[in-house]
């Protein structure tokens, strides 16, 4: 996904305009005593399966939660503010929170990249595990106070899909001359390995697959994969998805706004992300694992992995584009070294642990 | 961990009683106006890492979230009754909350298992994917008001370790009057292979393991293992662990207290149990790296994988013994069925998801 990904999905969808539009003119209550309106801007499509949801579920339970003192509405995007102007909105007060991811926010700061995800970085888990417990909250909270503004991982995508192609991947010379659309990092090390990499908005994909004016195109992982189609006009499912293996979603609180709540409205909105996000990446896994059936059994899709030499070379220039951002401003190094240690001793720990499991469990025996 | 591991540990450290008895002399301050008083009993020692802390985190965050409204009273296995009590004393009413781990119970119903943990099953963020969205919670919910208790996923320890060995574990063979111990289904399944499977409570395994009354024995992860000093008196630290790959740390209210509680306060309880699954979880997984290193590193632990002719027999039988227990009752039948279709497209996810991209990335690749 990227920045404008859902802008053209919302575009496709054809609904927020209209909506945005007929809203603004209907008159507002006036608030009882003592609540707190608490506009929640998106970078979503209203109701996008996942993303839109999320948002939708946090903010009621954060209504639910104060008994209605803390009054949370959802906007998706376009309807206040556009998909990617909700950093700013929140930044400087004119909305009070976002849901989003922070690679869309790379621009302010190329730290915001660890927030969201890396390619060939941590897993949901992993990023959990670094946010609550390994030093990143603190340095989220240090990088997100610069911009008035402060954040918590409130759902997952977990790991995504390497995408779609009409062209077999079997050596790294079929990556020479790939139209691939793939944004952000990843698209960057497709280029480094000669790919010709396009970035199109969601809407924009399934017709460019089709005409074949692109030769491959990533988006997420089964289930939204699934919703757009994609298995009409490609040959190949190919995995693992190096470049998003776990995209943390994140709320962001104006700073302001924030100190001034009490403690117990300041402990309803962590609480409410942190069952989110327990709630979120369980929704994504269980909707992939059943888009994946449908995909192969419904639609043969035929599903591939990227060969080892393949992804090796991947892996290594993947280390080198992460270095190289990190090396952008002294907080962005300041986080890539948390995250880099964190990812050593993380992936030592999974190795013998969750891969390990996983491995053994793939093993023939009948269950 | 057994039943009686959490009474060993207690007894070991010397703590709980004394604590208890000088607790009760104490008067009780009067409730404000309100306010409901809610007994939170536990199978946990005080303070046990990663299980007693998370069910004071959990006590204080439904207390923090409520103004103080729900006022949470933690007390440790024996305070108010003995660890493994707790689920008689939600059930009548002596107690309104238990933070315990439902396997324990699998006298009262096997079907119990399937909300903790079970051989070769599912793994931490695919048990959550079956309670939240899998069709798991609503089964769970029936099993549990059966006893007159809601119950939530709270935490999770995990993947845990295969265990600590003083002899090597190369051939099938090797288990073969093996002495060691581990507790429920994953001992069932060491003793068909011709181990003589022991049961010890925490406190007396180290002894054991250092006289050489026992060859071997599992525990939690490197984090409780490392405490306990395993490493001191034996050679050999097996992964992967095969017999408990995820288990649920629950808490469960007592129906019809439940029932008395307003929407809001439901949904605080609701709240609290996923804002501390997320971040239980995410405790194991970091304190469990952290503890690997330093055994590694430290203490010069020799870790081992089992190889896959043994990990492929244990395979085989964990899913009779599974499927052996789910014969029992007619709604144990029913969970299993529901928990057997689920981990099967969980797995076919998992495959191209999880699993594909952690032994990406393992390859050989500077990062």
């Amino acid at each position: 996904m990227n920045r404008r990904d859902f802008l053209g999905a919302a575009a496709a969808a054809g609904a927020v305009a209209g909506a945005a539009a007929a809203q603004s003119a209907f008159p507002r209550p006036a608030l009882a005593q003592g609540v707190r309106e608490i506009k929640m801007v998106t970078s979503w499509p209203k109701g996008f399966p996942g993303l839109g949801t999320s948002a939708d579920r946090l903010a009621q339970r954060i209504t639910r939660l104060s008994g209605g003192r803390l009054s949370v509405k959802v906007f998706s995007a376009g309807e206040l503010v556009p998909a990617f102007e909700v950093f700013d909105a929140v930044s400087n007060g004119t909305a009070e929170m976002y849901h989003s991811s922070d690679y869309y926010f790379q621009g302010k700061s190329k730290a915001f990249n660890f927030f969201s995800t890396v390619p060939f970085g941590l897993t949901a888990t992993e990023m959990n595990a670094w946010v609550h417990h390994g030093g990143g909250q603190a340095l989220w909270d240090e990088l997100s106070a610069g911009f008035n503004m402060k954040a918590f991982p409130t759902s997952n995508t977990g790991v995504q899909m390497g995408g779609w192609f009409n062209k077999e991947i079997n050596t790294l010379e079929d990556y020479k001359g790939l139209k691939m659309r793939m944004p952000g990092l990843g698209g960057e090390i497709l280029r480094r390995l000669g790919a010709t990499v396009v970035n199109l908005p969601g809407g924009e994909i399934f017709p460019a697959l089709q005409s074949g004016a692109i030769d491959a195109t990533e988006w997420v992982g089964p289930w939204n994969d699934l919703a757009f189609g994609f298995y009409k006009v490609a040959k190949y499912y190919y995995y693992p998805g190096f470049h998003e293996p776990g995209a943390i979603i994140s709320a962001a609180v104006n700073l302001k706004f924030w100190n001034s709540l009490s403690d117990e409205d300041k402990a309803i909105i962590a609480a409410a992300t942190g069952a989110e996000n327990d709630y979120g990446l369980a929704e994504f896994n269980t909707r992939n694992a059943d888009a994946l059936q449908t995909l192969v059994n419904d639609h043969h899709v035929e599903v591939r992995k990227m060969s080892d030499d393949i992804i090796q070379a991947i892996g290594q220039l993947s280390g080198d584009v992460v270095r190289e951002i990190a090396a952008g401003d002294a907080t962005t190094t300041r986080v890539y070294e948390s995250f880099l240690a964190f990812r050593k001793k993380m992936v030592s720990w999974s190795r013998i642990a969750d891969q390990a499991y996983a491995n053994a469990r793939a093993l023939p025996f009948t269950y």
